[in-house]
């Protein structure tokens, strides 16, 4: 089988202009196909604020109303994923900036929930994403660069978790190649302490994840990244999380 | 040959709600392989307002500087281009959005003017766009949804005249497909007096587009819109000129 490299980058490289470029030339370099999947940043907040639409919150947790779809469609789905599909194009890869939408990619559905209306958020099955299209596209050496947008099948899209995404693409991939799914985000990968990036733990399995949750050692956003990871790592998946300038090393914390 | 309809749709359908839902019913139901190439309306125009952005006119011409190009990537890339997509989704046409970014589709040059500097608006040669890709697609039954955006090949989305865009994907294709292209707009097709919808013009030819002109009786924004229409016609596309509501009809503007 050939090889397919799943990137998830967050905020940390979108927000920053200086920082994208020397990324995306590294991503580049990766060898063999490759996808890409982004994140929002902060731009979408920021443009939400400039619209003068004050963010949802119900029991701590973000609704994505009506107005924040609009924003999150216009954010991820133009102005980031254009952005990065133009800058690649510079750079002579040939990127095509998809959402869940496009070619039926990605479908989802509102999310349940006994309690809280999320309103416009996707969750979706893995088993359910168009991989045929994705194969179409990476064996005409085109690199699918993938917003974190899906849609219900009912003319409406909906905001996707990034990570969520990423894991999906990559284990509906690994039925037709050999796959890598790369977290980026802003530490060297799973730390000991959170604090400490010098305490990197190399190589993670699932027993040792669960005694470090229940230790209180892994916590909060990292826990939702690594439940994410090892779905796909179950489904034969290469899991690493790294930090995004560190793309062409080593370092990092490797699913085992 | 397979016949393959190009569709252009301006402000008039996509701004108002009401009218997007039938018109995309309709587009639809046309025969043969579809591509639908959509401007950016008022939503454009409201969204920098809202943001704060000055339109900037010099010489009575509306610039794209930096903040409106993010305005345009987000609305036409972003919102409208991905509304279209999933409501198409929603009546099972497999509709996939793209920029002339996405995939090298349209590369473009920003517009050379010896006076006027116009900012991020791209020009582009239609026998560069990448009709392969969109071949690769529609042979799948996909069908593009294709925003007024190209690229400049260094990083940098450009603004393109959707009309434009609608005249070279049409071009550009007529190598592999018996090519239709429809201009939708407010009227009824090309008028003998503008504000009679009764004096449609039913078959023009390019002598009398001429004489019409020079008779003052076609002027303004037609002038353009036939030009780009006659362009089209001369490379073997059947181009017509009609209401967007009368999509399913015969009444209308046909070069000959």
């Amino acid at each position: 089988m050939d090889k397919l490299t799943v990137v998830k980058i967050g905020g940390q490289v979108i927000d920053n202009t200086d920082d994208l470029e020397p990324f995306l030339n590294v991503f580049k370099a990766l060898p063999g196909h490759k996808l890409l999947v982004h994140g929002g940043g902060k731009k979408a907040t920021e443009t939400s604020k400039k619209l003068g639409i004050q963010p949802k919150m119900i029991d701590g947790r973000r609704i994505t109303d009506d107005a924040t779809l609009e924003v999150v469609t216009m954010v991820y789905g133009g102005l980031i994923n254009k952005t990065i599909v133009a800058q690649l194009q510079a750079l002579d890869v040939n990127a095509i900036g998809l959402s869940g939408a496009d070619g039926n990619l990605v479908p989802a559905h509102k999310r349940q929930h006994p309690t809280i209306d999320y309103g416009f958020v996707g969750d979706f099955d893995p088993a359910t994403i168009n991989a045929e299209l994705l194969v179409l596209l990476v064996n005409q050496n085109i690199t699918p660069v993938c917003c974190a947008l899906t849609h219900d099948g009912q003319g409406s899209m909906l905001n996707t978790n990034a990570d969520t995404l990423a894991a999906g693409y990559a284990q509906s991939l690994a039925q037709h190649y050999e796959v890598e799914l790369i977290y980026c985000f802003e530490k060297s990968g799973v730390l000991l302490d959170k604090d400490d990036d010098g305490s990197l733990i190399e190589k993670l399995s699932f027993d040792r994840y669960q005694e470090l949750k229940e230790e209180g050692k892994i916590a909060e956003g990292m826990i939702p990244k690594l439940d994410n990871a090892f779905d796909a790592f179950r489904k034969g998946v290469k899991v690493v999380i790294k930090k995004a300038a560190a793309l062409h090393t080593t370092i990092g914390t490797e699913l085992i």
